[in-house]
């Protein structure tokens, strides 16, 4: 076992402890590409990790175990073939990881297919279940010092990608190709596009518009909702602009109140603020100005081997921020047949507040037109 | 609703009648696909689509209710805000679909989230639940003429990927070359990608080989296993070659027993005919030639709006063939340190047999040295 993998294992374990958890069950996806550095083929048959006290296996398709075993070093294997299907393999983990005994404490990937969860719950006597956020979750948003470091990296050269998208803005260009000049410049760096929202003029008011062959005019919003993925980890940045020689006050006025709303938010991030607060202060904003009701989704979320993870800033999420936390701040006002502004920064939380790893202004552009 | 979409949900009632289901839960994915036409963005936020015998529904975080609204005609939305959360919004739905009676007979989706469906199991008083196979699924893999006439027309757009790729191997050409030679006809012809494994030697015994940079040598086998997207249905075809000016005997003797193997499976594929006696049609000639321990894999898959759908041609699955039923035969011979070879077609099954929808030849490929 790697040495990250032996520290996140132990990390794991002492969250086993304190949340009385006897044992942790996650599918192919993020919380095993964290836990275990494991990527899995991820189709119909099952493959689980289990992590218990004193055992951690993998349940694994013989037909892919090569291929995962040249990832993760020596957590063993429970492989089973496609004439046998996956219950003897199972079972076997199960007894190994002395998992048969009843009433167990488990916590289950929130994330994983069901037939994947009823296939060990199944397998357990009177098992009560629960999700990750108090254990994989919680641990998966406390970056630490290089996890933060790749976060920045990404970030940076996402900031890249939209100083070209923006100079490229010339009347008739299509919301499309903006799209690929970022992608190109993701692509061209060694990183990986990982989403990327272009919107032009009302577009701009569908918070997930789909990037489509509209083109830019005169007098029309513009705004692009970015992001990469860079050795592993991603990038996701909101800018806007107002494309027009003549200015648009109306477009300024809601641009100012939603950096009001932003810089509300950082003020309000310290470690042990509930993250219902932090959305708070931004809505807070937004209300008192009269566009309560046009701020169509939460502040932010986490983000990290995933786009979305916890913490979510959130009205329903009142868990409280810790150090390491990672998150976007994008509050935004939507009007329909009009525009859209979002602006958004992902934070990381140190002690004594929050940095934003974006070194890209966030200031809205004004941009004259370019035939 | 569309005529599909009425045609789609008709049938599904009629299938619940027959197996005692009072509803069905589909959560964003295929099966939502096919039934309501609806691909909702995908994240955290709880999406499921409920029916039951008069009623339908799907619940809907609002932040994509907009963009959702615009695949799906009139079936009705709930609605949910980030910041309210599901709750209340399923508990309308479930009480408008008459699903608050305790001890329903329920699908799942077994694809869905875990976390998606115990929302909704916990809303239910003491329901039993099982998964799509005799409902969702059996509808889906009953293909009429206009899903055949789409999968074939995905399959010959692919035969021209095979032959462009074949006739481009050379000494020294890699395998992500050859990929992208595949990637590049079907973009050009208005496809997707949807998958491609190029391997070369050795790589070629590892049935999910990463495509790499290793490159074509003499004296080495050639295995490629790709398919695309075309117009929402896939195609997945394995061919073989061996490449050098002299012949292998030991390559031409696999090749034979694994072509058999499709022979024999493809005769005994009839309506009503289990399909794990399919499995065992193709497996016996293999164990037969003495290589039954290096046939790793099912005989074959479903293939519809997913690459891998029902039925599966595996031992563990004693489920009759039904006519409409489109499924792919993929016998392999995987010997470590040497070769593998796996010769893939997708069958229709109408009532008196097999059609191969490729008319690209099995036959295994001898190609001379090209420098």
């Amino acid at each position: 076992m790697s040495d990250i993998v032996e520290n996140r294992l132990a990390r794991l374990r002492q969250r086993m402890v304190e949340t009385n958890t006897d044992l942790v069950a996650v599918g192919p996806g993020s919380h095993m590409y964290w836990l275990l550095g494991l990527n899995p083929h991820g189709d119909e048959r099952p493959v689980m990790a289990i992590v218990t006290a004193d055992h951690v296996g993998v349940l694994m398709p013989l037909l892919n175990a090569e291929a995962s075993r040249a990832q993760c070093g020596s957590v063993p294997f429970y492989e089973w073939s496609d004439a046998d299907g996956p219950l003897a393999a199972l079972t076997q983990l199960l007894s190994e990881a002395n998992a048969k005994r009843p009433g167990l404490n488990i916590v289950l990937d929130e994330m994983m297919r069901t037939d994947f969860s009823f296939l060990l719950l199944d397998q357990l006597d009177a098992p009560t279940h629960r999700f990750t956020l108090d254990t994989v979750g919680l641990l998966r948003a406390e970056k630490d010092a290089e996890e933060r470091q790749l976060l920045k990296d990404s970030a940076v050269l996402n900031d890249g990608a939209f100083e070209k998208a923006f100079a490229a803005l010339r009347t008739g260009i299509s919301e499309v190709e903006v799209r690929d000049i970022i992608i190109d410049h993701y692509l061209a760096n060694g990183a990986q596009p990982e989403f990327c929202i272009v919107a032009f003029g009302k577009n701009s008011a569908y918070p997930h518009h789909h990037t489509g062959t509209d083109t830019l005019q005169p007098d029309m919003a513009v705004l692009i909702d970015s992001g990469c993925r860079l050795r592993g980890y991603p990038s996701d940045m909101t800018r806007c602009a107002w494309y027009g020689n003549a200015r648009n006050e109306r477009f300024e006025e809601v641009a100012g109140i939603v950096e009001q709303a932003v810089q509300s938010a950082q003020a309000a991030a310290l470690p042990g603020v509930l993250c219902s607060d932090v959305d708070k202060a931004a809505r807070e904003v937004i209300n008192d100005a009269g566009y309560g009701p046009e701020f169509l989704h939460r502040t932010g979320h986490g983000l990290g081997v995933d786009v979305h993870e916890p913490p979510y800033i959130a009205a329903n999420y009142p868990e409280p921020l810790r150090p390491g936390n990672v998150f976007s701040v994008e509050p935004g006002i939507y009007l329909k047949d009009a525009f859209g502004i979002r602006l958004e920064d992902v934070a990381f939380l140190h002690p004594n507040g929050v940095e934003f790893l974006s070194e890209l202004p966030r200031t809205v552009r004004l941009l004259p037109v370019k035939d």
